[in-house]
């Protein structure tokens, strides 16, 4: 159990690092800066790359909402989420405070701003609304777990699950960025929320509200649609 | 066979919604926007992430000129082509609808504009002609249609047909967005044509006959040069 | 036979109609245009889907220099070098022949210029000398064939080649576009030098001796380095 | 022996010439160029593509901190590193040179300038101070050598493990090139240092000391949270 709690600790912290620390460090410099394009697939690249790395230890969630998605699609233990969770959270609130010290370090400091976190309405950056951003998170995160799903069931081909599951956190933040700067993950959203400037905390409810909902949705639609396939046995180094 | 119709409305569903989605609300972002090339690498990635998902369900087409293609090779069963046309003609409508509610709670909302849909002329992004269009629609269509062909052969090896589809996809978009946004997908254009300002609809007819020949050339091509690679035995994922 | 030269065809076809057309259709659009980024990505997925649509068919060179240096390599029959080339080349020639109709059905059209064609000196897009141009085709298509003898020997895991063949691509179009517009492919330089405004037939020696030499660079070192691997058996859908 | 060398120094190569050559040479052409985005592609590619080619001789590690990462925890005999370390390096400083040749021939050629190398404080492109760059370099590698050990483990799928790592370190470029231009990697920070202009050479010490400290914390962290996995057996051409 320590194994599987670790490779969920260093997964989120690799998500977050990576994910919120392109976004931080490196979007926004002028003429070369990576965009919305870069920390869409620094985010991608994470889960890709670890899911290869401890998806055979733990399944490689990384992430509240996927777990609580594959319990509810009867693909996880439930006496295991709140383990999950705390240490897909405490992976997050780590690489947040790590990335805080590298930014610090900038000549021009002057604060960390939004530091990568999620929001709405005011705090969007394209100003979409409260509904707007719901609606969002819980599509996006429905869709994530769906894919999880079926890449991990036993229609799909062995070995391809994380190229299918990180490729796909890419998709979803090339869309949603300028809606929520895109959770889709309550561990995600909690650790920078700790250390943003700006209503970050206050609006953190939401972004573990609706990418649970999104996950319960896309466990439920995948059951309702798709009751014949069954997970794919013994040790394949993806989510199971 | 509802399985199979609701992974095509699910996979339909996920194309428009990440493909469209991104190039609305992602891509004109001043400074860090995604541009065309984002929008050509969502398009990729909701069919590279969605083959894999349910592949090995429905065969993962989510598009009609992809359904007609394969019958025409001999890959498909004539009889259900209709129903899943309709699967994913609605999925298609669904995401575009949902996008509209998602694109209206924009703060400085003002209209959909073109709402990604194609257009040749005047309606072309990069002003390309009908017969420019015309060609562009078949010649890529068809390139498509080879590209599923020869991946999920066997010929090819096993497991990799839904990176070589997807990533050829957003390929295609790297050409052919400034000419006609790019369709290859009659249910891509029609869901959003239903919501599109402009002329969308009146043009949604090159939409349906260009990638359909397209697909229809691309499988007598196929035929014609290669008559003799078998499909793959057995359930792998992949388009079949 | 025909299959092999047919799979040829087809696959320079793609190469360049994608390749060449990314770059002169959707490179420098304003604000959103694909860069040389998106470019680089186009080359190297037009390799990377038709590796796996018809490598197994042909060996899926597209390439006169990938051609020749399996041949010094001892994995392709000498006899066989001119009828593949003249299927690369003639694949070439048709994709930019239905690219200029394409980019002249542009409402403002006026001559197709440099039409992605290669060149050094006063016709390297950065004014990059015929030394710098040679040194650099060269060294690239040299490790382009070591990229390919190695993905698809016996020490290779079988059935990535094509991943691995087509991302160096990308990667190659990534150093060197600046340098000649990145060639490392003659057949590629040939079709669009017959339709290209100023000096490209006159440079046109140029592409075709330095992407043959770095082929049988390539093709030396790797059996002065590693004469032991053998390549694998059975079909592969990879370049043999 | 001579085969394994022979192995990292051409990975090497093509790791710096092909990473730093697309910083240098890409980059930063006006409205077209490649930008911090394209360098981190290139720099994953080189290794994605050349630990498919000959991973299955080496191990396919090009870069001493990886070598040094796996010696601690037990996947590479120790008195192997430092002949693995000599021709990294070599081959690093080979790559630069065939750079210099290449961008000194450039019109307005007027010297290398930074010449893609690394730096921290007023050398760091985004002026971030040692203390930053340091926990950058160390955390980064450490991931990266925790990706390597976990793709190459038993209870990874076997053959993906080129692509995990590869676009691992696309990743970390992501997050880090405004930084400290990112190595993680001394030998790659070698073989431009001796070229570059400015404090590149007298900063090269914290470029092999966090790089080295780091590859040794991730073997470490892997070790004590991971101890059962073992290594995949027999040849599967990715780095043991």
């Amino acid at each position: 159990m320590n194994a599987k709690l670790g490779a969920e600790f260093i997964g989120a912290f690799w998500l977050v690092f990576g994910g919120c620390g392109s976004a931080v460090i490196a979007a926004g410099v002028p003429d070369v800066g990576i965009g919305l394009l870069g920390v869409s697939l620094a985010f991608g690249l994470t889960v890709l790359s670890m899911a290869y790395a401890v998806g055979g230890i733990s399944g490689g969630h990384f992430n509240p909402a996927v777990t609580l998605g594959l319990a509810v699609a009867g693909r996880f233990e439930t006496r295991m989420i709140a383990p999950y969770w705390a240490a897909q959270v405490a992976g997050s609130v780590a690489a947040a405070a790590v990335l805080y010290v590298i930014v610090s370090g900038q000549a021009e400091f002057a604060g960390v701003g939004g530091f990568a976190s999620n929001g709405y309405g005011a705090a969007s950056p394209g100003g979409y609304g409260l509904t707007a951003a719901l609606v969002a998170e819980v599509v996006l995160t429905a869709g994530f777990v769906i894919v999880i799903l079926g890449a991990t069931s036993a229609s799909a081909p062995p070995g391809f699950a994380a190229i299918a599951i990180g490729l796909a956190l890419t998709l979803i933040h090339l869309v949603s960025i300028p809606v929520t700067n895109t959770s889709v993950n309550p561990a995600r959203s909690t650790g920078v929320a700790l250390f943003a400037e700006g209503p970050a905390l206050a609006q953190l409810w939401l972004f573990w509200v609706a990418p649970l909902a999104g996950g319960v949705l896309g466990a439920l639609l995948w059951r309702l649609l798709f009751p014949t396939p069954v997970p794919a046995p013994g040790p394949t180094g993806e989510p199971a």
